[in-house]
């Protein structure tokens, strides 16, 4: 039985998350439901596709996301389901699949336009209920990815969360804070290691580093410290500390990787 | 097998969530548990009488409801079992399952005094985990309702949920703030779609607006709209920004719908 | 199949919880996964240790719990597996598990050295996810525990949990504060029922009570109580209010109980 994921910007405080899982067990009792996140910063799509993108891999084939972070709706946004390493994301065509997408080597997108896999009313404000959970559902009992939609080819993207590679340079950004306050940046850790072996100075802002180390506890608290993260990409962090400091520390905050020759 | 779903205000610091999930597991290691919300406000009755009452129709049959609100644990407050709609509450008796048994065309509720379906142990702090959770996990096994202790009619009841309904004229208030700061009133929408074609002006504090949207959307970031929200009821809010303005946009502020003949 | 318990200060903003559990899915699509907790105060071993320890007794036999409070994470800290009361403690030697195995009339530690039992890469700081969850998704396959690793007798200890005991006078301390702002101490509450029937006064910085109460509800809105709390130590409260008012009456604050002889 395919595990279905749940990424959204609803918090705990309300009963979203859990009228979304009624859904999906009254459809299927036997569903596997993960929370992968409900503290998406609301109405932040960069965030919600970037935990997305970073969780995939984690996940085993046949997995259906259900992405619900959604400031568009009841407009005439639409709703969307990717099919992408052998995984499904459900989702508003609102940016919050593009990394995925953009990292996918090959994918169909389907608009979900099946009514017959909604539940029968349908609110203005609330299709993570209404249509993306029954959806979800009746994938995960076996209903074809092909009966969900057309196919399409039109949706929307967010700037890309490629860094700009030279040999010798690197230029990404912060694309991420974590909740320990790590700044996580769009420079892949792998392309550190192909130029291992070269003296290396990383520069964020008024801060100067030389190196990756190992772990974040290499350095004594409260120090800076640059580190492969887990999600795969380069980490500015402070051991024990926020290394977030608005503004100049921050989303978007140009990390930059300059390699001896 | 039935689902069961937890609704208190515990948050998830501790570890009463997870004490009640190992106690329910251990009974029923079968059972499928749903967190409707642990992030009530702290010994609010009614936001927790409210999350319950509107999760409800999106469950199925058989599910059984949980809910730990309970300021009064280890006074002599009743706790309560209700079969009502096809599914069962249990809970204390201080109000959550008022506004569930208010709208209930008819419900039974029962007593929770049988001792066998409790926890050898009981604590005077903790009821949710000695009482309420295995009562639930007997439930979920196929321990009939009627096993769990006497009938009974006297039951406390918070404030009705139910607004003024006159003709030209609808007088409700607000009755829950959700996370984003959006305000749920108790104003049907299926009043207002019944009075469709004649103009509709709103008022709520000094917030004037005419006629509802179709989606928060529908304005621009920051301005005010009032829509039929998810819940079924009416709802005032500003796209993209937070309602909510105690004292005079909050809990209890009276919202005032008035329709042209 | 056993349940796995997740116990982190990861929070619920990131996906590093939905990570864990997407790996223990992946292995073991039947594991029924419970969140002991995830706001455990960043980087602090002691609550956790206390969260397990105190969460334990309610959790059926052959139980894994993994405990993910690693500030240590990249360093040479061992990862340690603890078979204790029946269930597996899967967990960073930084403390953590002191609270449970002092508790422990006998168990058996070893080093989660197995290679075999990891995901098939390691990052330097995500141990929870690339070794713990996997591990805890064998254990509940049936791996036996002897796989694991090498036994050993050499583990991190925080200062004991035990309080201070004479007949007549029990020194102890505040060792947890619940999200109410409850003052969990380490005093049995059933050494104050040893000594029952004779008088009693309990001393934590300026509050000075007489007896136990029988429930928080026993007094009214913001008096002072103390009470035999639900996992089993006495508590100092102020019903429907905070107690915890730092520096005075935090964490580590001095509890000290006198019987009349």
């Amino acid at each position: 039985m395919p595990i279905i994921t749940l990424t959204t910007d609803f918090g705990l405080r309300d009963n979203f998350v859990g009228v979304m899982k009624g859904v999906i067990l009254g459809l299927n009792p036997q569903a596997a439901i993960v929370d992968l996140g409900h503290e998406v910063p609301a109405h932040d799509p960069a965030a919600a596709a970037f935990l997305v993108h970073t969780a995939r891999p984690y996940f085993p084939e046949g997995t259906i996301h259900v992405v619900v972070v959604d400031p568009g709706v009841g407009s005439d946004r639409a709703l969307l389901a990717a099919r992408a390493f052998g995984q499904v994301f459900l989702a508003p065509d609102n940016g919050v699949l593009s990394y995925v997408l953009e990292a996918a080597p090959s994918s169909v997108i389907r608009e979900l336009t099946n009514t017959a896999l909604r539940l029968p009313e349908i609110s203005r404000t609330f299709h993570g209920r209404d249509i993306l959970a029954p959806a979800a559902a009746h994938l995960s009992l076996g209903v074809p990815f092909e009966d969900l939609g057309p196919e399409t080819r039109d949706f929307m993207r967010l700037p890309s969360l490629e860094a700009h590679l030279d040999q010798d340079r690197i230029v990404g950004q912060v694309v991420y804070v974590d909740r320990f306050g790590n700044l996580v940046t769009n420079i892949p850790a792998r392309q550190v290691e192909a130029r291992a072996g070269r003296g290396l100075t990383i520069t964020a802002a008024h801060i100067f580093l030389v190196g990756l180390a190992e772990a974040y506890s290499d350095v004594k608290p409260g120090q800076w410290v640059a580190v492969a993260g887990s999600s795969g990409f380069i980490e500015i962090a402070r051991y024990l500390r926020r290394a977030d400091t608005p503004p100049t520390l921050t989303l978007g905050t140009q990390v930059i990787l300059e390699f001896q020759r």
